[in-house]
């Protein structure tokens, strides 16, 4: 486990697309872009990354078999020679049942900037779905987080 | 493998950050950031995605063991509900010695609009290098490449 230095959890909450990489059961990497915000104590190790998902989609069927999971995001800033700044936060997930609607409505807020329409289309009594928590265990990329 | 339909061509030619994902040893993901490019006939079936590396870094050991390569990249779209369009490419990976000097001179205008100076401040003689090249398996994401 490890402390998010500041700039790590700024851009986390900053709105920017987290491209969530989880283990297909064949080994294989399965990719796709997601919403993520922060839960916890903001200077504590308990600070868990948070991902909100209506259905029972592949990525929460891999964490269940294989917890491991790898968030990697773009910065707005570039280093002396040009190179974009991106932040890598390989962490450990756990499945929690319920509470997704309320998730991504707090997210869609900060991804959309306005109140996001739960798809589909929105039902009148969404499912309860589920949140994926993530245990950080190490940061890489390039920026100030490294 | 498949073909490339032109808009993600055009999203993987245009310059953006590719989250690229291959396999460590033990079976977890290894994620970072690259520049790609296309090489290739513009319509069949032979077009590659090329990535270069001066030194023989940790994907590039990857690669050798596991082949399986996979990119994710952002578009400036968003679609209906403000989801912002993403292509997921996964493929196919193969080694090729030499050629990273004039593949990194070629993305590095694309990516940052200028000459880039080959790190380290720039040798006068930089290694061959590696070239990754990438059969194009399919397609996913989120955008008119689905």
């Amino acid at each position: 486990m490890t402390t998010l230095p500041e700039s790590a959890r700024a851009l986390i909450e900053s709105g920017r697309l987290a491209h969530c990489v989880t283990i297909d059961p064949d080994g294989g990497p399965q990719v796709s872009a997601v919403w993520i915000g922060l839960d916890g104590d903001g200077d504590g190790e308990d600070t868990e990354i948070v991902m909100a998902h209506l259905g029972e989609h592949r990525k929460v069927r891999n964490l269940r078999r294989d917890p491991r999971i790898t968030f990697s995001l773009e910065a707005a800033e570039t280093n002396a020679i040009g190179m974009r700044h991106y932040l890598v936060v390989h962490g450990t997930a756990r499945v929690t049942e319920g509470g997704a609607p309320e998730l991504l409505r707090r997210l869609g807020r900060v991804y959309t900037g306005g109140e996001f329409p739960l798809p589909p289309d929105p039902p009148p009594d969404p499912p309860p779905g589920y949140v994926v928590r993530v245990r950080v265990d190490r940061v890489g990329g390039i920026g100030p987080w490294t």
